[in-house]
């Protein structure tokens, strides 16, 4: 049992904006010794923990990578000295990550354990798109999917798409061309779909389109990683609003493409 | 076209904890003229907007209710008399609910619409549960869907099962015996189950126990609504760990009722 009072807080870092994080999230910041800062989330972060020590621990992309071991160890031993030691984690800290790692090995530890939920990278495409993920119109629901295979399998797109549910699907952009062919196998060629790149900071793009022109329109727009594709019915609500910024049609990002 | 100043902030409450909703929203409820709360906002959420007229638009039970038609009315009129209006809804407000009518309805009428995420109360519930609700080990995903037959129809359980998501059920206490039923035709019976009441409020009460007790077990321990049913291997992974109150298991509840 730990006899300090050393503890880790798995911080929700939300989609980007500062302004994105909860009362909560700001409030254990400002009391953190310790920062082990993801690189999915906005660096600016740190500007709430002025009086912390920060160590960036990114493992996007392969290389340039802190592996998950070492940061778990990283956790462990400040907690272990006696320090508030704040894992943030970019958009919701228990959807998808390795947050069950983490807290596994801290409970293991005899660490304490607080976690601090935030904005998932999906509600803030759907702010941006201007639309419900449940439209009761539409759906009756949303799965939130991961399609990076090394972390959980390729998922069964077929079972996916019988759900009827909303798709956001996370992490799809290099495969973006065989998931919609997938999906096309199951849906209809015109459900509606989007990605958003960047939801929820000031970088953000959407590109509004339809499953069959998905892959197509995104690769003419350029969208990359990080983005959430986003498809199903209640998508199609979208109007890509008057008083929205960051808006790409599929035509429009066709002609961009061309000139 | 709106020619004042009016808007609507369509505003997501989070769980209860007034410390859950992000700093934008607290920003928002600072500059509101008039406040819409949802019952099953926190109450206390009007302390953040001191200044503004407070009006109670609850739909829950069926009796005393406000009718749709007439909170979309109440909206508009404000607005369109310039007027910060901020419509609080419990959770995030872009899962289930009427968001995606109310923006239609704000948007035929010219009123800027601006959307505030929040934190829905199945990621507050897997925050209690000390759980991730991807854990990569047991799945690629979570599916939130709602029971509530009038406004989405019937799900189809058996999809729903055959993604292997992490199963996120809202509005289903009501029928949680006939859910669970329809679940275990395609579920093994220990299957991980939970029952989180009031996920993320001073209230919360958390049940943990396996598909096949989960009615039983929910029933005897006088859970109730709102509580999010959460199904899946995923849900496992929780020990109720020592740092986390409000913990009833299966056992323990069964032997508290019959006491």
């Amino acid at each position: 049992m730990n006899t300090n009072s050393g503890k880790v807080t798995l911080l929700s870092a939300g989609p980007g904006e500062l302004d994105l994080l909860t009362l909560r999230a700001a409030k254990a910041l400002a009391a953190a010794d310790v920062v082990l800062l993801d690189d999915l989330a906005n660096p600016e972060i740190v500007t709430l923990a002025p009086q912390a020590r920060v160590i960036r621990v990114g493992k996007r992309g392969g290389c340039r990578s802190t592996p998950q071991a070492f940061i778990e160890r990283l956790m462990r031993r400040y907690a272990q000295r006696g320090l508030h030691v704040v894992r943030v984690k970019g958009g919701e800290a228990l959807l998808f990550g390795r947050a069950g790692e983490e807290i596994a090995t801290l409970r293991d530890a005899g660490i304490p354990v607080e976690i601090v939920n935030g904005i998932s990278s999906g509600f803030a495409a759907a702010a941006g798109l201007g639309i419900s993920l449940t439209h009761r119109r539409h759906c009756h629901g949303v799965t939130f999917v991961t399609a990076h295979k090394e972390d959980h399998g390729e998922p069964d797109w077929a079972a996916l798409a019988a759900t009827r549910t909303t798709l956001a699907i996370y992490m799809g952009m290099r495969r973006i061309g065989s998931l919609a062919t997938a999906l096309l196998a199951s849906l209809p060629a015109d459900t509606p779909a989007a990605v958003v790149q960047w939801a929820g900071s000031v970088d953000e793009r959407r590109l509004l389109t339809r499953l069959d022109r998905l892959a197509a329109d995104a690769t003419d727009a350029g969208f990359g990683s990080p983005a959430v594709i986003l498809v199903g019915g209640a998508i199609g609500e979208s109007v890509e609003p008057a008083w929205a910024d960051g808006a790409v049609s599929g035509d429009e990002a066709a002609h961009a493409c061309a000139a």
